[in-house]
């Protein structure tokens, strides 16, 4: 592949001056229309050392409004972020809707340095493709626009470089071993590289291959690629029909879907007082034990709970969380989203939320909104909630992979058990805080939530992700349940 | 006046029964009312190892709602962290208003621990005193419920029940090297520990010193003094007086004040072309150097803009970088505060912000706004923008303490040019979009913007942070004096 690329060109100076003016005025309304349209732009910068990322990157800071840029320089990651999906500092860095990242190396140094390095290996590096290739899809499927530059030198020219930099006293420290050694392995890289541009490459987030012999000529070609790129995008936003938000409607009735899957599950299932304490107050030690097995050997655990209104997650929650120790797990409520969080992909406020290796989050509520409030109510458009079912899946399939203990639970009851606690909720000046008028509204809409429900069962309970129905009728019998599934599943984590 | 703590307190089986749910369901109050009211509240674990710090905080664990609050486990500090002034890690965990944060540990190990170890000299420790009252005042200030609970046992005690945890597998790797060497300098810790009571009480921020012999007695106390906290502040603030937000009105007319400071600087000088040219490409190559050498040297940087609009803010800092590598600064524009920003203290969103050692951040507008738009505006009460003043030095003290590079300008233009400015940009198809009707409005608030800027330059030029006027009449003249007073700045500071 790379060997077809012609390094010998060049751009003459008097061409360079007739474009260079105009390319970066477009550059500077680019990036204003981009913030006007809320676009966010990533732009990732990989090549070869002393292929020159820092001057190309230095010249559209030049041009760019410095405040509605960032450059993230990526080294190897610190403490925090080995301790999470190694996707995880990337959605960090993720910019906000109308802004610019500059990234000087990327996600690609997982496929490239780590694995040259031998710190991946072969088995985790197809891994990392896949997951680049995820990461990558749902951002440009956000609206982002996303160009990936290969800066392309020959071994030769790359030597020449390094000579030129170690001679000078103001540049010599920018090559060192690690440098030398790049060149010394150059086909090493070679074949990497290759093989990156190969699996990587889709056509909403393409690689450019930059000839990098001379820095006009890649000043040229990457302020033309950017602004192509962006105005194409703008383009399509401003020819794209307007996103329609609309509530689902009521389902229609008929024999094929009268009953579902919901329907399957005993909903008689319960369990009596002293059965509980007791096997609640072994889980609870069982648990407080496993907690910190957990920790010593640095496995995370994600449990989440959805759920119909009053179905008990709140209680069940808290019968899990009495028996640990605090200082091992979060909470964490998931509300609508914030105006920040708007500005990016929908999953990037549950990755920043994802635990350190070793610690347990729960989620009160959790992605799943997307398909079931956001789709019922219409706080989405259809697209962003039929994606959501590949995007979410993704997701957990990288935590799972990373070594995290999901469990996802669904607190089942049925229309006349909630209504039951909906009185009785009114009726008990203590609880009354707890029923509002959207849970009235919420109920109206029960047959929706019953299809989203059944959607979401059947689309996002994966092999390495299944869902846990708890039969919560009787709140007793779903607490000892979920607490049974929790610590069964530490259990087999930490072996 | 720890050796007046009776360490003999208990509590009975029948007077514990006879108070605890009382207390349990006050507090599962508390915490509603607090989060329906908007408090923030910060609860401080400190004490002796084995006091049962883990113990009190599990018990309130069990009865918060669980979405309300979160544990905060203080370990020695990160890298980022290190890289940063120390209080920048406390800052960042503070909890949004409504939530409950309990901290096992906390800012307090700079002058316990990390003193004893020696990690901590006198003079830093004296200054760490400082900062932690200037933290929790502004804290308070902003309407949180603090309070900090010593645990405290003697050294017998102590012993007596590491001994225990050792002789238990299940809880020996609780006792280690630090816990042990904290029994053998018990009288050490003592020294320390009085002081910093001594040091760090105050009657908005009170100690509580919990005689933690007996487990049920820690609870019940500390349980009824965070309920007595937040129901008495629930009630102050149910009492207080509806804040005001007021526009500022327009100054009187005066002799007194038909001068200001804003007059007497030179508003004619100028630069021409050629010099500026020639100046502005010298301090270029002058700052990119600078850059490297803070970086090497791990100093961090903090340049901040304030002025008029069209005074030249966003050419100037454009100036300012075109000569910088951009993998070292990062321009911080700063607009009005997002929902989540308003749930902490002010400066909260700027120190999140602060830039790592050996990096660049340029503030473009800064907390200054709070004396300025956020004043004339009446976008805050007039307390809030009077206490920002002393809130403001003292966040720039504690930045240049830790070595900050703290430059702050201020871009003078006499109200005859800004008008020249706008109607240059409005008759200008490329620049139209730069002005906007809120450039107009703030324009006619002028006179009380000049009282606004000259109380800031008055009040927060302060020998660790002085305010550097731009005579930006001439934008030339105002970039070079900005880029030289840089370029100054930095080298006195690599040295």
């Amino acid at each position: 592949m790379l060997e077809f690329i012609d390094l010998t060109k060049t751009i003459s100076k008097s061409d360079y001056q007739a474009v260079i003016d105009g390319l970066e005025a477009r550059l500077g309304e680019c990036q204003r229309a981009a913030q006007a349209a809320g676009v966010p732009v990533v732009l990732v910068f990989e090549g070869w050392d002393a292929a020159g990322k820092g001057e190309v990157i230095n010249s559209l800071a030049q041009v760019l409004d410095p405040r509605g840029f960032g450059v993230r320089v990526i080294l190897r990651p610190n403490e925090e972020e080995r301790y999470r999906p190694w996707m995880w500092r990337f959605w960090n860095q993720l910019p906000p809707a109308g802004k610019i990242a500059l990234f000087d190396h990327s996600w690609y140094g997982r496929v490239l340095r780590e694995r040259i390095d031998g710190e991946v290996s072969d088995a985790d590096c197809r891994e990392a493709y896949e997951e680049i290739r995820q990461f990558e899809r749902q951002l440009v499927d956000f609206g982002a626009v996303l160009v990936k530059f290969w800066l392309h030198i020959d071994r030769k020219e790359q030597k020449k470089r390094f000579r030129k930099l170690e001679n000078d006293s103001a540049t010599g420290w920018r090559v060192g071993d690690d440098e030398w050694q790049q060149n010394r392995r150059y086909d090493d890289w070679l074949v990497a590289t290759e093989e990156m541009l190969e699996e990587t490459s889709a056509a909403h987030s393409p690689w450019v291959i930059v000839e990098a012999t001379q820095r006009k000529f890649v000043e040229v070609k990457v302020t033309e690629t950017i602004v192509v790129a962006v105005e194409k995008a703008l383009e399509r936003r401003a020819a794209a029909p307007e996103p329609v938000y609309a509530p689902m409607p009521k389902p229609q009735e008929s024999p094929t879907h009268e009953r579902t899957v919901l329907d399957q599950f005993d909903m008689n299932l319960s369990l009596d007082r002293d059965d509980y304490d007791r096997q609640l107050d072994e889980l609870q030690q069982r648990l407080f034990r496993l907690e910190h097995e957990l920790y010593v050997a640095r496995i995370p655990a994600v449990v989440l709970y959805e759920g119909w209104d009053a179905a008990g997650k709140g209680g069940n929650i808290k019968r899990l969380t009495r028996g640990l120790d605090p200082r091992g797990y979060e909470v964490v409520p998931v509300g609508p989203p914030t105006e920040e969080e708007k500005r990016r992909p929908y999953l990037w406020r549950f990755w920043r939320n994802l635990p350190k290796a070793g610690h347990i989050a729960i989620f009160d509520r959790s992605w799943y909104g997307r398909v079931l409030v956001e789709r019922v109510e219409g706080f989405c458009t259809e697209e962003e909630w039929r994606r959501a079912y590949r995007e979410i899946t993704e997701f957990e399939r990288q935590m799972t992979d990373f070594g995290t203990v999901l469990i996802k639970f669904w607190l089942q009851i049925d229309q006349e058990e909630q209504l039951r606690r909906f009185q009785a909720r009114e009726d008990d000046p203590e609880k009354k805080w707890k029923i509002t008028a959207d849970d009235w509204r919420n109920r109206e809409k029960w047959d929706q939530y019953r299809v989203s429900v059944v959607d979401m069962l059947q689309r996002t309970s994966t092999a390495h992700a299944p869902w846990t129905v708890l039969e919560a009728n009787d709140k007793l019998y779903a607490r000892i349940k979920a607490l049974r599934t929790v610590a069964e599943a530490l259990e087999r984590a930490v072996g």
